[in-house]
């Protein structure tokens, strides 16, 4: 399927990403920096955490007149205010799409609300990779013209899988992945290889439930919400930082395959959600935590 | 692209849902018309209506012992209840799928939330047509394998085009309709052909903001929360009978764009869960208002 | 302060809850017992879990016609129906106005809401006694015109205040409790004189964050939504059936101070909506869950 | 009833709310200021409406080290920043408590609430007053230790009563009203003396819904879900800047006396939320309409 309406319009910005120990005057300092080289500020964003002493900030401004070229901001920035007040910084460029590579197993509803909306041009983003240890969702993958690799995962191969997955993510120049209710966990290993660059979604409310099955043991709590969580992938199962999460209302009349039901429409808004935010350079981690911006 | 979980069990039962003038005794006497006759209800709801002065109700029954032949129930049922207490009632059985044509214009959102529904099994139904005044989603009606038809509309042809319209529909053995952000006003010739059978989403919390561009005009009046509202198409605009509405906040941050994009995923949803009470019998109309059983 | 609306209509019903194995055709039983006494049904919902096979009814109809007298419904239809069914049932009667003891500590925003609903006659309830391990609340108490009692706890004197506690609800007549954010654990003794029967509220969506301090654990962990959960309180803490839970979006702006005093306006409201639910009889307890009926 | 936790720390800083004209380099001109000068910066936020042209922000500042004394910070501010860039602004301290006074006519949920969390400490606020067309409201008010005013209000005595209202706020020195459920028209002469300081509640999801009655309107037009609205008010009813906004989910068994019930819940959330964002200076009116910082 052709991408019908590819028409997200290219600005031309910088974005940077920062966190840093907090102090008097930081923020007339980063948009000092940018308003005297002619740079036109058309969003800011700054939050300061008061307990843990810490100042985070978006930061996007038009490049079309900024004397410094965009090659060397990085340096001059780091040279002129980062190194000297500890600052932890990623400066992105909105013109460069990221690559984002999808994971899948046997259910559909989140790859599809993925590639409806990269397939309407919802996305700043490149899909050119999907992966499965199923090849039940080929067909999908095909209607959508896209690229579907199939590693079955035992026991037995998974580091030796693995390892094969990252020469293709590396072939195919992969900057994040999305796991789209992808039933395998990552090898710590992996993991390391794109830190905070997996986006996954988990069937619960995180942190209640985590874990395999969660509308069954929600279902078996009676309790009267469920919920969905989107979260980066790190080693410790289901506890990496909470990008987002919704709920929705159910009753005694709910039986487990109706949660999985409603479940499935909470899921993959919510990975949709989080992966808007990813693309736009929206989230900052810090102490497993996100600060997503708005 | 072929339908890759087309699980649904395929269940033996009638439906039934009737409505009437309210008196004692008559949810018993249902009841005991199927039980008598070793009907195993599985499904029971009921509604009193106590101002109006109405009983409603919804009954699903197993037909695989019931004595009276399935194609005599509606006769039986009208002869010893239905008309001594003037109900007005609708009988389904569950092995008959509804056929569903979906009218779309640009937009590809609401599309492609039904087709991967559709296509992932989620839903008792058949789709055989798509319906639209421009041809930019057929690729999409392609990569699902669907029929596509378009029927430019202009000021001169309408009553021609939706005559067309109308042969196509009865060629398809079409039940029912779904306005999937379908930008053209049906005209009330057409309506009446699909009595309470046409399933519209308009994206705005009805009744505020009817008519054309609710989010700009919701930007404009400074509302706090944006929502969608799917409903039956009646000859006055937007004022059908209300299936279901969900909403989302919004901040003064938000432009119209925005509003449009995060209205997006309320359309979406909030259309699905509409067409799936219908498609499960799960709707009432009455009074252009709905009851909609759980 | 005296009571300023006392308004609440004084209906002349009975409110039968029940259980029991299910089975084809109880609920035309149910109904046509009440039908051929001539009781007119008011209202009437029904629930099957067919996973456990059990069969949950709530029915309430007038009392003026109905041909057994009020005293000896319970033991007719214990007779009649109940026995040969294996039915649980309770029998309740509208006239007769439930009386309620609130349990409180040093936070007043759940008792202001719940003495406010009273003052106002929102509910069909007697609130003659409020009880607490400290003195802070009694000039609330005090203005709303009902008695304070303080029973200070400490490890020592935790039986011999309970005694007394409980010595004193007998006195008062009291059918239920409320624990209006009341900081102490209550025995397994104690409870037991109040099976389902004493209600709590716990600041958090449980089960995630079980135990003290939830909105700090929730903070650490940097959940994007917090919640509150009120419960019948068994044995096991924080794990009774659940009634009502409610959430609110956070993000990483709010403090753990933002989230108690966000949490409060979720407390107050979800505590008061369980103890509506009760007040009316419209909730029935099996497994560890509750039917919560409408 | 006398306040029971007092609680509210006393900051004492400077709150600046202003907006002006966009242009590039405001947000460093208006931190280096503050910085310049020694002042810490607790909270910053800033909005640009791109399409109005419009630059908001509202900053927060420690007064301890600040070198301009308090009462010249306005004049120093008008003189170097805000005349050349053509800013309004205002300048707020918090260790001035606004004064509030509470209009009611016979409904008391949204008093109570107001009141609990004013006897409670939540706000930074006084409340000496309440005024009301009715005297039903007098025990409350009498119980938390309020002055209570009732001027009675008929087509003929509006305008007298009104000045009596308008002498007595300014004999109470109040800085703003809220209308808790007050159900009389204020006459537009009367609101020219509180121009964006009379928050209101409508009882509906503005714009739809306006005028009286609402709840029966919604119950009519069978709509799905319920609101609330909290507004400045002006001249045009119902229209004024909106605040805040909440919804509830009902169905088809709700009748008008549930959606009023429902609806309590509501409004009176709706409306402290909006009072505690006023109090708090957190709200900026332009065009009709609020930027509501968090």
């Amino acid at each position: 399927m052709k991408r019908i309406q590819p028409k997200t319009e290219q600005k031309n910005t910088a974005i940077l990403l920062l966190h840093c120990p907090d102090k008097q005057g930081l923020l007339a300092l980063v948009t000092e920096f940018i308003n005297t080289n002619n740079g036109n500020i058309l969003y800011l964003d700054q939050h300061v955490d008061r307990e843990e002493k810490l100042f985070y900030m978006r930061i996007e401004w038009e490049l079309e007149h900024f004397v410094i070229p965009k090659e060397k901001i990085a340096d001059y920035f780091e040279t002129l205010i980062g190194k000297k007040h500890n600052m932890t910084f990623h400066l992105h460029f909105s013109d460069v799409r990221p690559r984002m590579a999808i994971f899948v197993s046997k259910m559909s509803h989140c790859l599809f609300d993925l590639l409806a909306r990269y397939t309407a041009g919802e996305w700043n983003v490149d899909i050119p990779l999907i992966i499965s240890n199923h090849p039940d969702m080929e067909p999908v993958a095909e209607g959508f013209g896209i690229d579907y690799h199939v590693f079955p995962i035992s026991k037995n191969n998974k580091a030796e899988q693995e390892a094969k997955e990252l020469a293709l993510l590396k072939k195919y120049k992969i900057d994040f992945i999305v796991l789209a209710r992808y039933m395998q966990i990552i090898s710590d290993d992996f993991i390391t290889h794109f830190p905070n660059r997996i986006i996954n979604i988990h069937h619960s409310f995180l942190p209640a439930f985590v874990g395999a099955k969660p509308y069954h043991a929600a279902h078996e709590r009676g309790v009267k919400i469920i919920g969905a969580t989107s979260h980066y992938v790190t080693p410790e199962l289901d506890a990496g930082p909470i990008i987002k999460q919704e709920v929705a209302h159910i009753s005694h009349k709910d039986t487990v395959n109706d949660l999985i039901a409603k479940g499935r429409d909470l899921e993959k808004i919510v990975l949709s959600k989080a992966v808007a935010k990813h693309i736009n350079r929206k989230i900052l981690v810090y102490n497993n935590r996100t600060v997503v911006f708005s």
